[in-house]
């Protein structure tokens, strides 16, 4: 605490909160260091029936609870007790029988929480909208010179503590508090503005409305994680937000064992690496380099899965991130650790003998990101110059049972599965996207090309430079392929089945193709552009 | 209006307004037609002057006005008449003399233009943070039900004439309204505490803040322009939004002159396309095909330059997007029509004639953005599972004054032109990118691939196919050359100047093999890794 940092010691505190969660422990600490409370509604039945002295607001405004309280606290005796200007404000103060609040601990409920019920009406949303709750939590941030305003539960705690040892509140802290309080009603207005704007404004108040997928504007609010000392480039400045609340395990939920801090581009990357790994069940390893997949391998362990995937592109994986679907065994990174240069290695968790192993090169940064579950539906966004596209995250996803064989051959249970293990490579490279695969191992990767054609090139030379066969492999396009010349090359290349989405014009001309070399073609009716 | 829509006719209207456009004019046209005036301050000063019929708030409340306004509003007697609900509340009402307020007129002072003064100290700031005018707005919007509640100038006259034509103001209006009236909060809430998070905890109230580059919480609101027919793929549900307020010519700003709605492919592409164009002073066609430029060229004319453009990658710009830095002419769009099938045409603007050529292809889609000036700073976005990177938007630009000549060789003044123009088109190539260009024409562009060796070779094999003539040209990698291996083989393709930002470790040896194959090479100091 600087010398000059003024303290506000609280002689009376409102409180009113939605979570009441360790609220009764908070209010009976103040009330024991002479803090007086005054309450509303729920919180201060609660409160009173907890043996806490507590005073209610109306009998404070002298105006009685009108209106099933809607206009409760919109009163000038608190309001006038919460803005009021203490050194300049005393005397009109006391003229007009306003006592100072200088603790103000609100929250709302969530509004998120109302219009996720199914049978959420129109006219039960609006009443959920909280008008005096915000109007106190503003009231006393934008005063923090002289209130303290709690909306977060965990700060209870530390409050208390700072009354104990500094006597009061310390400015720091209840700058700190008024930033979280305008962060939270923005959250809140930000998610009415989202709801509303997603309902037709002829929906009557008695009914669900029948939402649209859009709001009219698309309001968010994330968390700074960390400030990156670069963007994508040197001279871009960056910084890395999580969404708020629970996050599916991922490159937001990371523990940074050791290591450098991560780069804008290693975020990225991991990203990738992390969430085309999610999609292999056995023992399985991704390499990305420049946000594409340069090797994909599973194996009968990591360490396996890890030198196979290396030896699909030993080139590009210097430098590269690594990702796997198993906690890091001390095999795996042995591995890696004597093989190669390495940027960053991710696992949903490491082994200690793993930690121990990578610890000998301190600067690889080693992340556990915890088990994953299934998927959550979220929003994507590409931000374009002035605007931003928002579309639902690409959680579309087959199994052979979705596979529609359209050739004459069919193809045989290998095929079957070297045609998903390339389809799940696929949907994570970048468009438009070849992915040749045999036997768990990704055998040619052909990525960001302009023309089809030319990724099934660029996948083959590089499957050639590495001494990788490809003949047998199954290829995987993620869009479909728009004319037989995909086919031929395939064919010439030794692949003896394919998988793609299907759709093209001339899609007969493509299986006619197929047929002639006799390879085993599979449509999934799904596409996986990604850019 | 649909038969069961209730009307809501005013008496009393409630207005105190930031923003004063037009608020004489539709105080006058309230008063005409009957309804009361109550206001506040600067807003009821003006009304009076104007000779309009206006009460004052603190009449109403019958409570003086203190603290040099910050209480004013917060009033039963003003949240009550706004908050009241008709037919179950009257009583109570009329018990506590409290009249029904049933239009509410209130702007905030944007507190973006607060904090855009240099010297805007945080007490400042703070003081400007409006209380009254956001619980009024809130308040009505809540019970829009029985109130109207207009935050926008720009609604006066259709709500005037909604007062004439059905008597009031029609519940779906109301419910509009509403909708923009917490939109106006939320973006509010958002500035602040955008504002309030980059402000350090420590700062004295009479200094302006050593701000951070991040705020704590990220807060934003973008407006809906358009919702899709689906995303980057058909399972993806998507749609197009646009940053409040004045844009950049550009993608968001976009005019649709004739042809099918814009797909998001479309949107991202056309976006990439444009913002290369942008990059060339004379006239200039860039060709996009999936997110990346596949054929870009200046010339005499708008027609020469996309005709030198279509010669550098026929293949892929089959069903490409087309943007041009003039005034698209007749020449240049019979050109296209007459050549080839394009998806989007964009171009600053368009002649008449121009469309009318394009006319004879109605599902071409022509798009006029409007001149451009100077890119403007902004945020650049990319979504990670849970969270966001944000970084500032790539505005790193260089002249040839910023050319550092590391070889023996210096560059001639062609190649100097050619560098820069390799160079620009690099930034809008997906890294890694090699790009050939030599007379404002690119003669081979290699994106997207893990290695950049294979961007060159990639680029090196579409021009043979394309029976382009690479020697000769100069070479731009947007980010440095690790090793002496692409200098090497740029010698071999007849490559005679090289521009790229330098920085390996191995610059010497770089240098070295540049100098020995007699290479002019120049550092940029700068990269451009676009993924």
């Amino acid at each position: 605490m600087s010398q000059s940092e003024s303290v506000v010691t609280p002689k009376k505190a409102l409180i009113s909160v939605s979570d009441k969660s360790g609220i009764v422990e908070f209010a009976k600490a103040l009330s024991e260091r002479n803090v007086d409370i005054i309450s509303t509604g729920g919180t201060f039945k609660l409160l009173k029936d907890s043996g806490i002295p507590v005073e209610e607001v109306s009998s404070v405004t002298d105006f009685p609870e009108m209106m099933d309280g809607r206009v409760k606290t919109l009163h000038p005796k608190i309001h006038g007790g919460i803005l009021g200007r203490r050194g300049t404000d005393d005397e009109v103060m006391q003229q007009h029988g306003i006592d100072p609040i200088d603790l103000v601990v609100v929250n709302l409920y969530p509004f998120a929480s109302t219009i996720a019920k199914d049978d959420c009406i129109l006219a039960d949303a609006i009443e959920n909208i909280d008008i005096g709750g915000p109007t106190m939590v503003r009231s006393a941030a934008k005063n923090h010179k002289d209130v303290a305003i709690v909306v977060d539960a965990s700060k209870y705690d530390d409050l208390v503590k700072e009354l104990d040892e500094f006597g009061g509140i310390k400015a720091s802290t209840r700058f700190e508090l008024a930033r979280s309080a305008f962060e939270h009603t923005a959250q809140y207005d930000g998610m009415i503005a989202n709801y509303l704007g997603t309902v037709p404004a002829e929906t009557p108040a008695a009914e669900v409305p029948a939402r649209t997928d859009f709001p009219n504007t698309f309001n968010s609010q994330f968390e700074l994680k960390e400030v990156m000392r670069y963007g994508e480039n040197p001279h871009q400045k960056a910084a890395f937000y999580v969404e708020p609340g629970e996050k599916e395990a991922g490159i937001s939920t990371i523990t940074t064992l050791q290591g450098k801090p991560l780069s804008y581009n290693n975020i990225a990357d991991t990203d990738a690496a992390l969430e085309c790994v999610k999609c292999f069940e056995e023992p399985a390893c991704v390499i990305v380099k420049h946000a594409n997949p340069c090797g994909v391998a599973t194996g009968a362990s990591l360490k396996e899965a890890y030198q196979r995937a290396l030896s699909a592109d030993t080139k590009s994986a210097f430098g590269g991130i690594i990702a796997f679907n198993r906690e890091l065994d001390a095999e795996a990174a042995s591995a890696i650790i004597g093989t190669q240069f390495v940027e960053v290695i991710i696992a949903p968790a490491v082994s200690a003998a793993a930690k121990e192993v990578v610890a000998a090169k301190p600067n690889v940064r080693l992340l556990a990101c915890g088990q994953w579950g299934a998927a959550k539906p979220a929003l994507d966004f590409k931000r374009v110059t002035g605007g931003l596209l928002v579309q639902d995250r690409d959680l579309g996803k087959i199994t052979p049972a979705d596979f529609n064989v359209v050739t004459k051959v069919a193809p045989t249970e290998q095929q079957i599965k070297d045609m998903l293990f390339a389809w799940n490579v696929a949907k994570f490279v970048k468009s438009n996207a070849i992915v040749y695969a045999k036997d768990g191992l990704s055998t040619g990767i052909g990525a960001g090309q302009m023309s089809r054609v030319y990724s099934a090139i660029i996948a083959k030379i590089k499957a050639a430079d590495e001494n990788i066969e490809i003949a047998g492999s199954a290829m995987a396009s993620e869009a479909f392929l728009p004319f037989r010349d995909s086919i031929d090359q395939a064919a010439e290349t030794g692949i003896t089945a394919v998988i793609q989405p299907g759709g093209s014009m001339r899609d007969n001309e493509v299986i006619e193709a197929a047929d002639e070399h006799g390879i085993a073609m599979v449509f999934t009716g799904m596409r996986h552009f990604r850019h």
